[in-house]
């Protein structure tokens, strides 16, 4: 997969993605990066890339022409043309379907924005236009690495050994289940037996009781596209009612659900 | 504020906090920032940080001793107790409520967990679970950045001339509206005339019209909270209907909508 961004910072990328799973990635040939600098599609002296809004207000706005002579410039280059994305909080909320479906592109341009906001006339060069969550950040950057992160993940052979893209959060619909490793006891804070017992059995049903524990109490939201059985739904409402009577936050004293 | 991060990766932090507005804030005093390397707290030659899974599984979680120890211990030095933000998709869902709350705190430190996950008793040191939103990532490094960006440009002094923290989405309750900048027509891409015309009631009340047809168009769950009057609401309304008609992208031909 051929991956670029096109921001005003380029030098804020590589640092990231040249470190650890992503730089193994890129030196595999799984993915090859390049930032562009919007300014090289200026025309001025200043390399001015942003201007005041019509109809007044504070801040300053991106201006529509480098944004486009860039995009389709970099868009001629190459074998394929590449999909397009945007940032806005007017996009798409950014998720695990999302990255799934941008892991099939041939080639990924992330248009960064900085300043107030873009000219919105811009925003018809976009293929998407995501939004990460209702906070507002200084640019577009970091949402493009968090992007590019979760679909370089997805990649064939981009993970290691010390980590799977399967068995994980989301991949069947809950929370996952709580996970400990060794010591057995840490400062007299002990796994769960059965964790212990060698059962595999009793260990699966206790992760899916765990799982399903967990969603009832911080996701409910996703219960219902999970495929519960009868026993498993009456599971649920007893933690979510018992959670109503204790208060939002649950009745044990982990942050994350002490199982 | 004070600023700290404890995580494998130390060094893909300070290339995007020293730059632009994050570099600039740092200059001005208006936070320091400290990366920990985890590995400074284990006690073996290889210097390990991940163990497997107790009751089997892929991938390799990250042992409770190393973090207990580094948080106990950074926790210890200077003058405040850090508040400690682990990130889960168990956690709150972040958002501009959240960062408001979080840029209230004398000091912040991040916990960023990599591998597979992290041994469910580490969540234990959390003043607060976080989640970005439902998909995965490789670690939690980018979502520490992008809660430090949203938290410190809400700092006093942090935006510059450029940018303000006010006028933004979010910030009355609906998406901001439509913004342009000259040329007011750009290859045939014409600016609202309104907006050309002076008329600052005019100006004020297109701008308020763009906000609300952009909210029910992208977001009608933010409507409810946006105070609407009744004729607002009824534009709202107009806007689901046709779009519900014309299907789910609306019936413009811009990416965010060509008013």
């Amino acid at each position: 997969m051929i991956i670029e961004t096109l921001s005003v910072f380029p030098g804020v990328f590589a640092p990231y993605l040249d470190a650890s799973i992503m730089g193994r990635a890129q030196a595999k040939g799984i993915f090859s990066f390049e930032a562009y600098d919007l300014r090289d599609w200026t025309h001025d002296r200043h390399r001015t890339v942003d201007d005041a809004p019509f109809g007044g207000g504070q801040g300053m706005l991106m201006k529509p022409a480098p944004i486009f002579e860039a995009v389709r410039d970099i868009s001629s280059r190459g074998e394929h043309v590449p999909h397009v994305v945007f940032f806005s909080p007017c996009g798409r909320r950014f998720d695990e379907e999302v990255a799934e479906r941008l892991s099939h592109e041939e080639r990924l341009l992330f248009v960064c924005g900085r300043y107030e906001g873009m000219d919105e006339r811009a925003y018809r060069l976009a293929d998407d236009v995501l939004s990460l969550g209702d906070y507002v950040l200084t640019g577009g950057e970091l949402p493009a690495l968090v992007v590019i992160d979760a679909v370089v993940r997805l990649l064939p052979g981009a993970l290691g050994d010390e980590m799977s893209a399967l068995d994980e959060s989301f991949s069947d619909g809950l929370l996952e289940y709580a996970q400990y490793t060794r010591p057995a006891d840490y400062d007299g804070l002990c796994v769960p037996e059965v964790l212990l017992s060698g059962d595999h059995g009793a260990v699966d049903a206790w992760r899916r009781k765990s799982a399903i524990e967990r969603t009832a109490r911080w996701r409910p939201d996703l219960l219902a596209g999970a495929g519960l059985s009868p026993d498993e739904w009456e599971l649920a409402r007893q933690i979510m009612e018992q959670d109503h009577v204790t208060g939002a936050d649950g009745n044990d004293d982990s942050a994350t659900g002490g199982e």
